[in-house]
């Protein structure tokens, strides 16, 4: 039995004995667990018996547990919490993480926080909090270990053994020239390997270059992917080190931008609690069903255009829910498409064009064959020549126009600063329905009275 | 200017040289990225001119740029070779990349790479490609370091200097007895800090859980996540060193499992190529398409049976759209919460019945918001208070239907073993669909006719 099913084996005694009312062995259990995995333990239960489990964590756990809890529970924790709980809670974590939380915090709060802090960590909380917390700046810590480019190898290692321990995930020094510009990176592996006598100016990596701390979160995280980083230096617009980024901030990035557009795509937030109370819930989906509830009244505005044609042809009324729906699944496709090729930059001004050209190939083509298929069975079905003929070519012609919307839709939606991964689903659904009752109908009108 | 933007301005100024026909500046150029740039550019560009650009590509780089490609496209490049360019290419590669490689090349390819290497690669080769490469086993790289518990530290460096430069990512040595069993892990940052004639078993982190080989893939993510770890030991099912995992291997696979529930959400693969070659893309698509045409037909043969209703009450037609679509968006933004709830392990046996009360009590309130809405809206447009009352009513039951369908419908398919970020959409909405139609033609045959 690995470890990882021994830990899920605990969390799950742990839900039993909870819902057995035996709270000693829970309180027991959850000491023996990290902060994460407590987060992840407080994450799969419904409300009344997280802020129950909440509170027999630790208060010098509290920080950590918090910081690893979605933003939806970790604010409703955080309400719960008295003020001195809260400066306990923020003075356990790094200065990163505290500025991540300070975020949540109430403004009173913060200020004690703020007042508890020395001056110097105080000074480095508020280099970090300058920055727009979705940057290379806010994502950076500010535990920099670095050193001299004209020392010898030697020197540095008496210097880290009366320093002592390092911050964690430190792979690397920083070298600095005396005004704190960042030179290269002097990696822990060199200063183990090579002879003692070489200077940190001759062993030092150049190649690995510095992050501005104006980088969005977002770009970080490709590098890192990109070049396989552990850490990098970050610096301000004058090339002054003020800070690094680790590969475990970075990771919680890519996390959530995974989340965040299969979550946008189905109008939620990706921070939407899975067990949410039922009123807050029935709200942030309510507007999205009240966004739906318009789009689906122009459609059936559209229809109802056509309630003559469908007095007389009242298969029409049967069959199109067909055409709308094959197009929604083509926009959709290409929606989520369009979605991950722009988060990888692969989609300029220069590929629209191609794109939309391959896209409108495929629907011409999954038209043609499926338009067919669906004429076949209206065939069969009804014995009227002219409404399969009808049904077919309504397929057809609704499938381009799925295919132009599902690759200019997120295209726009992205040149007006809109996120295509929110909109873009809900827009071309509502083109390609409105399309495809407008085309089958229309073409019924036409052809069949 | 940042050096991100420099590099996307290069490789957007590649991209016009190429489209401008002029070779010799795109080849020098190309020679300045990295593989996983190189990477990067190729997956942004249509295939045509990917080959085109394929063909400049340094031999060397040839085996580090295909790992970093999408697998779909991968496949392509690799068909294109010959088996002296792909042994090339195989003989750069670290092991575990290697193995990684080897699943996409053809037989005797692999035959002859395996043929090249020396003997003690081959063996590391064959234990990596024993695993699945979906399990550690399959992650990891055979390339450990390690130390004895009983000697001092003074020693270790003494060895680490005359063994030179450290594997990358070596973020710690690992500690092993004499039959090689883990023991502990011994972080380079403990040996450049701790006193050089403390010994390594009292200096050694033995709280860093080994993680068994055949643990799979989506563990081993979870477990670098809540602990935070660079890299960690992998061990058979005896407890022997058998290698290790680095975060970079990581991060591929939670990338991966980020787009591969938002595509397959869509009905595609995860490594779909936005630029695949139109017939490719159509075939691709077309079977997804077919399967919703199946789902359509049953809608529209439900809604048939209600052929003679709608004749008399043409307004249904034009109204029953609604009902469908509001039922779609609902159980379609529980699919997503439940996909990444199980995602994370979150959703047990034991909460099942939990959320679904709760959905059941979301539904219920959105279905009276809305459902109230729509019947104002259909009384205000049509002046029936019976049809209002009709839509009103199958609205609520329908989002109670589709709440149910939600939660039950990817529970179902994770006890069949299927994938509910797949599957379940296209089945809840159907469902939804077939219901919606169902209850509002229905109830309209019941109060209306």
């Amino acid at each position: 039995m690995s470890d990882r099913d021994t830990q899920e084996a605990a969390i799950r005694r742990l839900r039993e004995r909870l819902s057995g009312g035996n709270m000693l062995p829970v309180k027991r259990a959850l000491h023996a667990l990290n902060p994460a995995e407590i987060a992840e333990f407080l994450t799969s239960l419904p409300p009344s018996e997280r802020n129950l489990v909440w509170e027999m964590v630790s208060p010098e756990d509290d920080g950590e547990v918090l910081l690893h809890l979605p933003e939806s529970i970790r604010a409703g924790l955080i309400r719960q919490m008295d003020t001195a709980e809260l400066i306990k809670a923020a003075e356990e974590l790094e200065i990163d993480d505290l500025a991540d939380l300070l975020e949540d915090l109430p403004e009173t709060v913060t200020r004690e926080v703020l007042k508890a802090l020395d001056a110097d960590d105080r000074a480095r909380l508020e280099k970090v909090l300058a920055y727009d917390p979705d940057t290379a700046g806010g994502l950076m810590n500010t535990d920099t270990v670095t050193v001299r480019p004209d020392v010898s190898l030697d020197v540095v290692q008496r210097y880290l053994r009366l320093r002592g321990e390092l911050p964690a995930h430190t792979d690397a020094l920083y070298v600095v020239d005396r005004y704190g510009a960042y030179l290269g990176a002097l990696p822990l592996d060199k200063i183990l390997t090579r002879a003692t006598d070489e200077l940190v100016a001759n062993v030092m990596h150049r190649d690995l270059p510095a992050i501005p701390a104006q980088e969005k979160a977002h770009d970080v995280a490709r590098r890192f992917e990109a070049a396989d980083l552990i850490s990098a230096p970050v610096v301000d617009s004058k090339g002054i080190l003020v800070g690094r980024i680790t590969i475990d901030d970075v990771v919680d990035v890519i996390r959530a931008e995974g989340e965040h557009n299969m979550m946008s795509m189905a109008g939620l937030a990706e921070d939407e609690d899975l067990f949410a109370p039922v009123r807050q819930a029935a709200l942030r989906r309510g507007i999205w069903l009240g966004i739906n509830l318009m789009t689906a009244f122009a459609a059936a505005w559209v229809v109802g255009r056509f309630e003559a044609t469908i007095a007389q042809v009242v298969a029409l009324a049967v069959l199109m829910p067909i055409v709308a729906s094959m197009g929604g699944i083509t926009a959709n496709q290409i929606v989520a498409l369009m979605v991950r090729g722009m988060a990888l930059g692969q989609v300029s001004a220069g590929t629209a064009l191609l794109l939309l050209r391959k896209e409108l190939g495929v629907a011409l083509i999954n038209g043609v064959a499926w338009g067919v298929t669906v004429a076949a069975v209206t065939w069969l079905w009804f014995s009227q020549l002219p409404l399969a003929l009808v049904i077919g070519l309504a397929l057809i012609l609704n499938l381009s126009f799925a295919a132009a919307a599902g690759v200019l839709v997120p295209l726009l939606l992205r040149r007006f600063g809109l996120d295509p991964a929110l909109a873009g689903s809900v827009i071309v659904t509502t083109c390609t329905d409105v399309m495809g009752f407008f085309l089958f109908l229309g073409l019924g009108t036409l052809i069949l009275l």
